[in-house]
């Protein structure tokens, strides 16, 4: 699928239900949180603090699920792969639209995904190993914990590309041109010092091998949101499931620096 | 005056109440906007999708006027040279101090102000005309809209700074490295084509000369939530007075880019 336009379709009428890397090359992918207009203050405050894991690229109207900034034409409500539903921190339901949930409260949050910046990274000549083999982003809970906000609080959540050691200088510098989908690795090596005991058990998505020669570099990863459901136990909450992101309208080049 | 505590002590004992160009070099400076619960959410929104003219350093918890992020020790109902009270979208007073404004359900906002970059233009030898001059920076509302959100829609106002024709791309690659202070500048040349009919009129600050062989540069500017006032009279709202900022205890290599 090359266009948002094709995986939009492709999510609302099923034939879509798996992992967004390597979709629509070119376009910014997104995290999604939706919660009640209550919480939703609190949730924007938390963002602006921490704006590694959790780059804002739109926050709709209350009860608005059409994009209009960044994806017009598009529904939140069917047109991402999967969603997750939290109650009072608990992972209750998974499923692949949200449209009897929806309500005249809610307020959705597109937070920028570090897929976005995986075409410039295949570019410069680095490995993506996850889209090499076919599988989710590893990701991991840490010990850093997000600057609270309201009634959030909770772990950074980071991604991780094994990348080979004297191609880590471009890692950094390519990403770092991409502030607003998580911008340049907040970790480089030592899984250890960020409380990740076992590298080959992520959080979330799917174990990748690291190859001799190389360095498993760590990029704040929008699965932090989730992390901080699970902490402070909202009422009610509604995301993507991991990796099976929201394709918005924008090119990689609007969400780069310069 | 040297550090942000000095600066903070001279505004809170009445020492100073004059604008803050020049002030503490090396500390950013940080418009306020200061609204209700009710409507913040509503402001923030709108802050979000105008990074430019408004790009959030910190949003305060309700009630709470010590901004520990960007400035812990300091008070915000004291330590700005001076402050405008808006009701319905009318200047209705300017003051030294609003502690008797105050309430608990009340948001405190900072937004970066462009004087936190004049010291990398100095720096890199560029002129910066109203420090020449003593006087205030001149400020513009312009034909520009800000992008609406909730009950809040108005106009972009911008800053001026001339510079020699030759050093103009310089002023724009010293100021993209400070996005949180409005980074480049969203205009060159031309004052007509963004709306101002005379700009030896502003219409906050002070008119500077613009020398032969120099082009006005306009940058965003954190005025911008008072103009959006005026046109969407939100019921109650306290600024900073234009021009008279708050000094925060960041450098401003810490608002900097890379």
């Amino acid at each position: 699928m090359k266009t948002p336009n094709e995986v939009w379709t492709a999510c609302r009428t099923g034939a879509w239900d798996r992992p967004t890397a390597g979709l629509a090359p070119g376009y910014a992918q997104a995290n999604l949180v939706i919660l009640p207009r209550d919480d939703a203050f609190d949730f924007l405050r938390l963002a602006q603090r921490n704006p590694k894991p959790m780059p804002v690229l739109e926050v709709l109207e209350m009860g608005e699920s059409e994009p209009r900034l960044t994806a017009p034409g598009a529904d939140l409500r069917t047109d991402l792969p999967r969603y997750r539903v939290y109650r009072n921190g608990e992972l209750v339901e998974e499923r692949t639209e949200i449209i009897d949930l929806w309500r005249g409260d809610l307020v959705a949050f597109l937070i920028g995904c570090s897929f976005t910046f995986e075409k410039a990274l295949l570019d410069a000549g680095l490995p993506v190993r996850h889209i090499q083999c076919g599988c989710n982003v590893p990701m991991y809970r840490t010990n850093r914990p997000c600057v609270p906000a309201g009634r959030f609080s909770g772990p950074t959540v980071v991604s991780m590309r094994p990348i080979p050691a004297h191609l880590v200088p471009k890692a950094v510098t390519v990403t770092a041109r991409f502030p607003a989908v998580h911008g340049a690795p907040i970790h480089i090596g030592e899984p250890e010092a960020l409380g990740i005991a076992d590298i080959n058990k992520p959080d979330w998505g799917d174990a990748v091998p690291i190859n001799p020669g190389e360095v498993p570099v760590f990029w704040a990863c929008g699965v932090t949101p989730q992390a901080v459901a699970i902490q402070s136990r909202p009422p009610f909450m509604i995301t993507h499931a991991p990796g099976h992101m929201f394709i918005t309208s924008l090119l990689d080049d609007q969400v780069a620096n310069g």
